[in-house]
């Protein structure tokens, strides 16, 4: 996973991918296994845990119709103290109710007994089908056996337990050279599955066994999602379930100092902006990965509004679909999101794959290699989109995914 | 087409649809002619002549990459004593530098020469393919010919000319029983189709042989362009060239007092939202139209933004499509969009063609009645939802369409 994100998410000197997932640092255990929520027969209950104390941080989704799993993390753990994550797919327990929270604190309470750990250590999350009464008589026996086969090579089932629909697994490792000694990364992520077709959920769970304080830990991690899984876009629709949260027991022995970070820090952003490409390139039928920047915007706010606009312009994505270099669209969309500063008329340019297509609001008259260059450009995988907007200094990245007929077809289909 | 539209848009008491287009009423001349933009062979330059001097009143796309017919008529033209109005499709003229700005001027020239009127009289329009120049040398003998088949009878050629891929024919008219007098309304619009796909535009012409002072024309047909071509959405993508005109001739000879207003008014509102819901139901591979109601937001503000999320959020657009009543995606819709107002989570309804099916966020145990209504409701092609927020007392209207595998083919063909 990755090696195979070389292009848009390289690994710094000094890091290499390893195989493996969450339980590649040492001192940690999961499990996953099929408690039979999914009706496919897949794993669906996932358990991982770090053997010793550990600092920790997590995020969640910004949605006010936020599921029972996260008001419970968020708002009755010790979010910087977690030990512990109990993860089941194909349920979300989302809108559903004051049931749904009592389901999310059962599950919690459940693991914490069997693992003779405080209910505060213990996160909770959920992805899958909205509205739906979660079923605990399956969910209950679920969790013991997965405590029952906690592993230390457990990673990859505890990463396919959390997977919905995903066409393609999301997890890598990566064994890193501080100045201080060797650590190691360990990723699990999902989405931009279905099940039962209802809204994509993005989970990432993220160790490591380098040592550090939970100040640090929180601000290196927030540092990575926010360059990482905030500069993604499928949809443009906020789940009600998405987490991303990292646990750092420190059992490599190695404790970070100043000289460790930049390394450290570098390798868990390109971890995490791998398993974010990868929820974009396994989104819902998604054929293209766009890297957009957006350049000389008047402010910040502007320079994500306008690349939020272009990347969850409909017309845009199928654009890219048809591999249409459709410079047309990507105007009219930033046109509509510009900050107010009087009626002054946008004047941009734009850059397909390298090539200006637009300049100061001109057309470019393409050659034929230009037009070959850009033809190759966009039947890549990885797609470079550049607009110049020349209003300012401010920019901003996001990626985002293609709108294809494989994604109305999934979306279409009726929840059974 | 006024009468097709009988559920969401119907004429008040006093009015009655007719046959006919923008000229129905008195004093009006219109052409269009197959010019030889549009490679189908289709008309694609129409004109459309108040006889007489008429007021005017005009309202043009808000994006900041407006085409040159819009920069046109927008900054140079007398918009309120308009008397003209030359229209081509198969090309925007949009996102066309300096030779755009030229063209449209030139336009512009050509049909006051011909016409004997003040340039200033004579609005200009395109819609069609972006970034592309207009080809003047069929442009330019097209509104010969055009302006030399002005006719009383012209108002369906001139409609026919302003359309591009639309699957469907936009106009009517309607005789206005008002205590001064017969009055009579007509109607032009199109979209939102495609040529060569690029981005919808919508375009509305309204006539009118009712008198009336230029100020009160400009406030009534802004009310109406407020509650309807202002309350629809396809994708969220305001076109570079969207333009509603409205001429007012008073060739009726009936003079429009106060007691007439609220007839009149309604009419035109009636007649207007039929045009916008044309364009809706017709929108890029639409099977539906959604009329959505936010109540109880806590602000106007958030009612609008709430409305348009869920209406341009691809995952309720494609379970519209996939007849699927998927409050879940509503519910998330509406949780990301909420006005800030500290950590206070959504507990809302969502009703379905007037059933409850989530109320003060506990789902609906649903009876087989109501599942059955629900399913009628999601098979017809006009149907009602409702989201109450319990926030406030603020509500917004909003009409929508679905997303489609026709949409995706549509908008992914590559340009030719």
């Amino acid at each position: 996973m990755l090696s195979a994100m070389q292009r848009f998410a390289p690994l710094p000197d000094g890091a290499e991918a390893a195989e493996g997932s969450v339980t590649h640092p040492a001192g940690f255990l999961a499990a996953g296994v099929a408690a039979g929520i999914k009706r496919s027969g897949r794993r669906d209950v996932g358990l991982l845990v770090s053997e010793t104390p550990a600092v920790s941080a997590a995020f969640f989704t910004q949605n006010r119709a936020a599921a029972a799993p996260i008001l419970v993390t968020r708002d009755s753990c010790d979010c910087a103290a977690l030990q512990v994550v109990v993860v089941n797919s194909g349920n979300a327990n989302a809108c559903t109710g004051a049931q749904g929270h009592a389901d999310a604190l059962r599950m919690r309470e459940l693991v914490a007994g069997l693992l003779s750990l405080p209910e505060e250590q213990v996160a909770v999350s959920s992805t899958g089908v909205i509205g739906a009464p979660l079923p605990m008589d399956v969910i209950e026996p679920g969790m013991e056996r997965a405590a029952a086969k906690l592993d230390h090579g457990g990673g990859e089932r505890f990463a396919a337990a959390i997977r919905t629909t995903d066409r393609t697994e999301k997890l890598g490792a990566a064994d890193v050279e501080l100045p201080s000694g060797a650590v190691r990364l360990g990723f699990a992520a999902k989405g931009a599955g279905m099940i039962s077709p209802n809204m994509a959920t993005t989970l990432c769970f993220v160790t490591t066994d380098a040592g550090l304080d939970a100040a640090t830990w929180r601000r290196l991690l927030g540092d990575a999602v926010e360059a990482s899984f905030n500069r993604i876009t499928v949809d443009g629709q906020e789940s009600t379930n998405d987490m991303v949260l990292g646990l750092a027991n420190g059992a490599s022995g190695v404790r970070l100092g100043e000289e460790d970070l930049g390394l450290f820090s570098a390798a868990l952003r390109a971890g995490l902006l791998a398993m974010a490409l990868g929820v974009v390139s396994d989104g819902e039928g998604a054929t293209t990965i766009v890297r957009l920047s957006v350049e000389q915007a008047l402010d910040e706010a502007e320079a994500e509004r306008v690349g939020r606009a272009i990347a969850d312009s409909p017309l845009v994505k199928t654009a890219v679909y048809g591999k249409d270099a459709n410079w047309g669209r990507i105007v009219q969309s930033a046109g509509m999101s510009l900050s107010p500063d009087g009626d002054r008329e946008l004047v941009c340019d734009v850059v397909f794959g390298g090539v200006p297509v637009l300049v100061q609001g001109d057309p470019v008259a393409l050659s034929q290699a230009d037009e070959e260059h850009i033809a190759a450009s966009m039947a890549d995988a990885e797609l470079d989109i550049g607009v110049v907007l020349h209003r300012g200094d401010a920019s901003s990245l996001v990626y985002f995914s293609d709108l294809t007929h494989e994604y109305v077809r999934i979306n279409a289909g009726t929840r059974t």
